[in-house]
């Protein structure tokens, strides 16, 4: 999406530590104690404006959920989404993804969504993409064993490239959709991105991936 | 496709044993005698009317083509167009995929090719699929290490199955097209379903995957 500048997004962000938690490196192996219980934790790298965060809280209230963007005039607006509905497992995290090892133990994140990821579709920026090998060891090193990831893209290069890098890293597939919207897939989630590019004809591609 | 009785076909296959190779179990570890050299060997497992078998034959003198069809009605036709080019690195074999380790030592084959598999799309028929995993296993017999498979289907369940059944079963990915003909892949040998389906608007999947 096209970024606008926002000055003032570091000031506002900082009115609502409820939302967006601040020091996130104090709250690693901590989790438990931010959301008040020992639900399962499931993590959305880019979280871009929150629909999908929130709305899967409010689907599964037994799990926490927190959504990770590492832009400020972005996550600004998943903020105003958590302040309107004021949900007690939800909250953001204003870092980049490739340092969450920083803030999450081994096995403290039950489980990581990418949903229309940059597709960074240059070879020269291959190393961006979020299903390049060093994201999916920096993913497999806060998930539990055999943990999982669930991506979803209407990018049919993003898609063919995450099969191939997950699998040359041994990851396994339990569930693949070349074409979610015309599949017999219940309770899909839709983000902001999601409804506009498929009312255009895209195609949407979601599968489920485990470490071994 | 569907398959027309012919009586006459047992009879006529009889006819030209250096294009249908009778008595295969005799030929195991013997493969270089029958074509009279130490190239490569490539199968095709469920090779229909020859279409695909033969150019890939006359694009690579220096590799020799098996095509193996258990259906006498369908190899047939394969037969009449062996007949016609008369390319001396290309045969086929009548017998059932399931049968590979009687007839190849391990490694003798080099490649499999499986090309618009029946996708046998009922649940209770998942077995007779040429990707689940008693097949794979075959495969692996009869391929070196490393060994690959070529794969290619205008049916997009089959594609999907394939992928999940494969990296469950180890496999890695090296090639995956989800629209091959819309693709920069250059190369390709069309089946004769494959440009009847793609005419139609089908799209077309591809993959390349290994044993590891």
């Amino acid at each position: 999406m096209r970024l606008r500048n926002k000055p003032w997004a570091e000031e506002r962000l900082n009115e609502f530590p409820q939302y967006v938690i601040r020091e996130p490196e104090q709250r690693k192996g901590k989790w438990n104690e931010v959301f008040g219980n020992n639900n399962p934790l499931y993590i959305e790298v880019g979280t871009g404006k929150g629909r999908f965060i929130t709305e899967m809280a409010k689907a599964h209230p037994n799990v926490n959920f927190l959504g990770i963007e590492l832009h400020k005039s972005v996550i600004i607006s998943a903020m105003d989404l958590l302040i309107e509905v004021d949900l007690p497992n939800v909250k953001l995290l204003n870092v980049n993804a490739n340092d969450l090892r920083n803030f999450f133990n081994k096995g403290e994140v039950s489980r990581v969504y990418l949903n229309f990821s940059d597709p960074w579709p240059k070879t020269r920026h291959e190393k961006r993409r979020l299903t390049y090998k060093t994201f999916l060891s920096t993913y497999e090193d806060i998930l539990p064993d055999k943990g999982e990831i669930h991506f979803k893209t209407d990018n049919q290069g993003l898609f063919e490239y995450s099969l191939i890098s997950m699998s040359q890293y041994g990851m396994q597939f339990k569930f693949i959709s070349l074409d979610l919207h015309n599949s017999e897939y219940e309770g899909n989630i839709m983000t902001e991105y999601e409804e506009k590019f498929s009312q255009k004809g895209n195609r949407i591609y979601r599968m489920e991936a485990s470490f071994t």
